[in-house]
C-alpha cells in the first residue's frame, strides 16, 4: 500500500481484515517493522481516538512518532495557489508537505472540511495536496469527506460481533446540535458495502449524502423500516449534503432510543464518538450490553497498525 | 499497587521510600520493566515539573508515553450524568475514560478544583470517574485535592537532608495573588504524618484546611511559635477552605522572609514549584544554600518512577 | 562540544563540516550514542522544521525526547530579577531553567525577540539565562538574534551544492508585511564567513545589521551589483536594526524575481522557510530546478544530529 486515504487503496479487502485480526491478537509481533522509521502527526483539527491510536499503533511497530498541532505549533498555511502571501498564512502546503516528507517516513492528516463551499471541500484539497508534494506516504486521520482508519476499525468490528455471513447494517442519522461533517457516514457506507454487508443508509429528506459513496446501499426515508431486522445500528450525526452544511431538522425521533432499536433484531449499537447522549443517543442504549462503542474505539489501534504495517511492507 | 491517588494507597511506606532510594541511585535499573507498555498523560491544567517528570519516569522504566491537552487537542469533556449533551462539552468522560484505558497501561491525570463549589471539587470527580471507567490503573498528577507525586517526592527530599530522626516539618502557608487549590498542603500533610515527622501546620485564621487531611498534625496559629525550632520550612500558599475559594489576607509578614527563618533551627526551605519569588518567599531566602527546591523538584522523577515500577510490577 | 548558541562554540569547523556529511550518509550509524539520555525541546514560540528536525535528530541518535510549549503547557515565565512576582507570571526562569536541567540532558530553545528594545534583545537573556542556571548543555533553536542550527544547514546545503572553493553568496533583503528578526541573517553572515565564502549582503538603505555579525562581508547598496554573479542568492526579510524593529520599506523590486536572478551566475534559491510567495520570492523562482530549500530545510536534520552528537561525547 502507497497511501491510504479511502477504501480505494486496499487491494485485498479480505486478506486485510484477516491481517487485522492477527495484528490484534499479537500487537507486538511486528515490533520491529518500524525500526528508524519515524511517522508525523498532523492536526489541523481537534482530535482524541485518532491521535492516542494510531500513536500507539506507529509505537507498536517500532516508529517514532511526532505530533504536530500545525496551526498552534508551527504556522497557518496557504493551500492557494499563485497568491501573493501578505495576509495571516505564513507558509504555503507546498512547501510545508515537501519539507515534513523530508523528515518522515509516513504523515498522518487530519483537516476537517469548512462546510462553506461544498465543491472546495470535496476537492479533499488539503491531503491531495500532501499525496502531491510531501513525497512519502500519506495516511488520512480524517480527512474532509472521508474517515477510513475509523471505518476499516468499524468493519474489524462488525466482523467480530456479527452473527450471520450477511448482516444488515444500517447508517442511522441522528440529530445533532451543530453542523458536521460527511466525512464518517461517506466513508463507512463504502467500506460497509465493500465489505459486502447488507447495507441500509436511512436520514430525514435532504440529508441524501453524495450518491458516489452510497452506491450498493439502500436509502430508506422510512426510519422504522429502516431499523426493522437491523444487525447493527450505526448511528451519526452529519450536516446536508444537498443543502451544504445546513441543519435541517432536530427532530428527536430519530435519536436512536429504546423504540427505535426495539424494531431491530436486537442490533448491536455502533458510533465513531465522541457522542453527545441524549442528543444522538440515550444513556439507556449507549449503556447497554448490545453498545459495542468502546470495543469499536479499541479496534483503532488494529486497523491503524494493520494499514502502517501494510505501508511499512513497501518503504 | 493499582491506583496512586493518595498516601492510602501506599501499603508499605517504609518499603516505598527504600525503593525510591534504589531508584534514584539507578534509574536505568529497571529499563525493560514497562517494554511494550503506554502511559498517557492526561492535562486539563497547565504543568511543567509533572508533565516532564512523570514522562521522564515512565521513559526511564522502557515505558512509551503519549500526552494529551485534553481541551486544546481533543474535545471539552461532560463529567454530569443524565443530561442532553446539546452544549460545548462534545464528549462525556464515560466514553473518553474507558477509551483512553483501551489505548493506555497507566494513565496520569491533572485536573485541577474549580474553587466554586467545595462539594463538588473533594467529590474529586474526574480522577474518581477515570478510576471507575478507564479499566486501567490512574496515577494522580494533582487531583481538585491532592498531589500524591509531590507529596512522596517531598518526603524524599526530606528523608534525604533530615539530622534527626524525627524533623520538625512546618507547613507555613505564605501570601499570593490568586486563589490557589488546598491540594498541594493536603496532601503534604497527609504524608508528613505518615512519615512519622512531628508536623505543624500554621496559618492565618480562616485558612484552617480540612481536618481530615491535617490529623496527627498540630494547628498553631502563632506564626513566630510556628516557625521556632522548624528544621524544615515548607511554604505554600492556599485559598480559604471554610471561606471556599477566598483570598482573606495578603499580609506580608507570612511571606517566608529572613525575620521569620532565623527563628528556625536553620531550617531547610522547601516549595513545589512554581513560587511567586517576593510574595510567597524573598529572594535572598530561596536563593540561600538552605533551599532545597530545586533538589525536590529533581526527586519527582524518583517518585514518579517509584510508583511507576510498583504498578508495572502488577499489571 | 559545551552549548551551542552561535558559530563560535564550533572549535573545528571544516571538522564539523566533515562529520555532518557522515551523519547525513548514515543517519543511525550513531543510533546509540544518546542511550538513556533526554532532550529537552522547549519553545516560547512557533516551530516547524526545527521541531521536527531537531526531535528527529534527537531519535536518530537514540535519545528521548520531551516537547514543551512553554507558555501553553505550563507557565508564563518572569524573567527579570528582584521583582515581586504579583502579575501574570507565576514562574521565575531561575527555578524553571534549574528544574527543567535535572530532567533532562540537552535542553533546545526557541525564543524570538519582542522587537520593542533593541538593548534587551540583543542581550539574548532567555537563552544567557538557561546558559547560566540549568546546568546543562544549551542548544539554540534559534534565540533573540541567531539561529545557528539553521546556519550550520544552510553551510551544509552550499557545499553540497558549489562548484567553485570560494563561491560569491548573497543574502538578499527582500520585502514582508510584517516585521520579522534579525536572527537567521545574523547567523547566516557569520556563518558563511567562517566557511570562507565571499559574502555580499544586500538591502535598501536602513536595513544595516549589527556590524559584528557582518564582519568580513561586503555590504552593497546596489542591489543589481550585489546579485551579479552571486552563486547562490540566501533571501530573507529582516526588520531594521538601525531603527530596531521597523519596516522602512515595501518596494516589490527587492522580491527575489527572474528580473534580479539573471543578473546571478543561474545562483541557486536558499531560504530558511516559511516563506511568503510573491512577496519574498516569485512563484517562478522558488518551483524552479534552481531553488534548493527544500534540500536545504532537509539538511536541519542533519545539523541538528552532528552538533547534539558533539555534545552527547562530552556529557
Amino acid at each position: 500500500m502507497r497511501h491510504f486515504t479511502s477504501v480505494h487503496d486496499v487491494l485485498h479487502f479480505q486478506r486485510l481484515l484477516q491481517e487485522a485480526v492477527e495484528m490484534k491478537n499479537n500487537p507486538f509481533g511486528y515490533a520491529t517493522a518500524g525500526q528508524h522509521r519515524t511517522m508525523c502527526l498532523l492536526f489541523f483539527n481537534s482530535s482524541l481516538r485518532t491521535r492516542l491510536s494510531t500513536q500507539k499503533a506507529a509505537q507498536n511497530l517500532g516508529m517514532n512518532t511526532m505530533v504536530l498541532n500545525i496551526n498552534e505549533d508551527s504556522w497557518k498555511m496557504e493551500t492557494q495557489f499563485g497568491v501573493v502571501m501578505n495576509g495571516d498564512k505564513a507558509e504555503h502546503i507546498k512547501e510545508a508537505a515537501a519539507v515534513i516528507g523530508r523528515y518522515c517516513d509516513i504523515i498522518g492528516i487530519r483537516s476537517f472540511p469548512a462546510l462553506k463551499n461544498r465543491a472546495e471541500d470535496y476537492a479533499d484539497s488539503i491531503i491531495n495536496q500532501f499525496i502531491q508534494y510531501a513525497g512519502v506516504p500519506i495516511v488520512s486521520m480524517e480527512s474532509a469527506i472521508r474517515h477510513p482508519l475509523q471505518s476499516f476499525a468499524d468493519i474489524i468490528t462488525i466482523e467480530q460481533y456479527k452473527k450471520k455471513a450477511r448482516p444488515k447494517v444500517l447508517l442511522a442519522w441522528a440529530p445533532h446540535c451543530r453542523a458536521l461533517p460527511q466525512s464518517v457516514p461517506n466513508s463507512f457506507a463504502e467500506w460497509a458495502v465493500a465489505a459486502g454487508y447488507e447495507v441500509v443508509v436511512t436520514h430525514p429528506e435532504g440529508y441524501e449524502l453524495n450518491p458516489a459513496f452510497t452506491e450498493g446501499a439502500v436509502i430508506e426515508y422510512d426510519r422504522e423500516k429502516a431499523y426493522r431486522g437491523a444487525d447493527f445500528v450505526y448511528a451519526k450525526n452529519w450536516s446536508s449534503y444537498v443543502h451544504y452544511g445546513k441543519i435541517l431538522t432536530d427532530d428527536p425521533a430519530w435519536m436512536v432510543s429504546h423504540q427505535n432499536m426495539t424494531l431491530t433484531n436486537q442490533a448491536k449499537f455502533m458510533h465513531c464518538l465522541p457522542v453527545r447522549r441524549n442528543l444522538v443517543v440515550t444513556d439507556s442504549i449507549i449503556d447497554s450490553s448490545d453498545s459495542i462503542v468502546i470495543e469499536e474505539a479499541a479496534n483503532r489501534v488494529v486497523s491503524a497498525q494493520t494499514v502502517l504495517w501494510n505501508i511499512l511492507k513497501y518503504l
